[in-house]
């Protein structure tokens, strides 16, 4: 009998052309369908919860899918990492990206649908030099950040806001730009790293990166903290900052409990 | 007139076909000579302290070479980095490979002639699941190490020693094969990162990642660690363990004083 999987995956997004299935390119989803279509000796198609872009990181990213399966539940992530690559052959390059956990769930769940709400996590290395080996993860910023200044522009972005003005073009349109951030921490300090952690029930194309790149704004004093609200209240793309770079963005986790979420 | 310039660069050698400057493919050594050539307006080569091998990382390479410059010393660095890419170009990749300084020096001052030794650092992690950010960093051993068992085992490495067991096929056959260790440490616990740091007045070639895969086989309890005694005084390759992965390995500090290096 078909079994309801939930997939919970991590990646390094560097080399790949995001989340989505294309043609031709190395995507986490073609990836993971491809082993999964393996184990499971048919094609399998996979629902994922964010279809994050290239060069965008996870660490808890989810997925789901149906399947008949000639392996208990509980092996499925150790079969499908080590056809994924790494795991216990050392003469195989490391891979980048790994299925944490598979497990079953209800057959109404799915991915996307079921979920609640997430959390990304945008990372900032503040310092007058470039750190090469984390060149990928994180947005390096070289003058000194005010952090207070970036802590009281994100005062404005909680809360249920239409968001229309830090959405990107090219995203899907749709009915509604409304949206509801519970919660945006600025952790760290100038000239060291420096985390923003934003937590909301959905988030526009390119939202956390353009909030993002606004507070970076804020931080450097191109724009006063205050005028977050009028950026909002815009509802104008042009008005608000800069897109931040992708390779700075973490889907960190998501929820399926309004709950924990918001605990 | 020209100058005698030492450089100190840091690189991240995933991407790289090791240091050393080879036809048609990416180099350090390479990639150097080329922005170099640039500055300088002719063709420039550099001595390198250590021919890294591919997959191999650099916190302190150091590299000699001689020019005139239309611009201050002081300023190489800038310039040669923002032609490396990152630099001030958000827009660009950042760059995996940085000149950290550029100075005078002598003009009998040669990066490797007059250099008295090196620290180089092993980084292993040694947890059940591999750190998939960290894929090209480090060695993942999953079982757990016996830390006790390894430190044992680099107190047999340290002094003055025939290191022919610990050489690897391919390297240059030198006239003699003994070297001093001054100092082999081991930080860290099982189920955690473990580094090992060892300082010495040379290295043959693939030492250092023998060394370290001999330590995580005792860790492992494959071997004895009081073995290290009879493996040495075999000066058999064969009889040592196994070449640990290049992407754990760093070139960590190169001396050119002989009581900073003992110190």
């Amino acid at each position: 009998m078909e079994k309801n999987i939930l997939l919970t995956v991590e990646y390094d997004g560097t080399d790949f052309f995001g989340w989505q299935r294309q043609p031709d390119v190395r995507t986490v989803q073609g990836e993971i369908e491809k082993v999964l279509s393996v184990i499971c000796a048919r094609k399998i198609e996979i629902n994922g919860v964010s279809r994050t872009d290239a060069g965008v990181h996870a660490l808890d990213q989810k997925a789901t899918f149906s399947a008949d399966f000639a392996i208990p539940v509980e092996k499925i992530a150790e079969v499908a990492n080590n056809l994924l690559g790494g795991g216990k052959k050392p003469a195989r390059q490391p891979s980048d990206v790994r299925i944490i956990s598979a497990e079953e769930v209800p057959a109404d769940f799915h991915a996307r649908f079921s979920s609640v709400g997430k959390t990304y996590r945008y990372l900032i290395n503040n310092s007058p030099e470039p750190d090469i080996f984390m060149r990928n993860r994180c947005y390096h910023v070289q003058q000194n950040l005010d952090v207070d200044a970036m802590i009281e522009a994100a005062a404005f972005v909680t809360g249920e806001h239409d968001f229309a003005s830090f959405q990107a073009a090219g995203g899907n349109e749709r009915e509604t730009t409304v949206r509801t951030v519970y919660d945006l921490s600025i952790y760290g300090s100038a000239g060291d790293y420096i985390t923003m952690e934003i937590t909301g029930d959905g988030f526009l194309y390119n939202m956390v990166r353009i909030i993002a790149g606004t507070l970076v704004d804020a931080g450097l004093g191109k724009i006063p903290a205050a005028s977050l609200k009028d950026i909002l209240e815009a509802k104008d793309r042009t008005k608000a900052g800069h897109t931040a770079p992708a390779r700075g963005l973490y889907l960190a986790k998501v929820y399926y409990d309004r709950e924990e979420m918001r605990g």
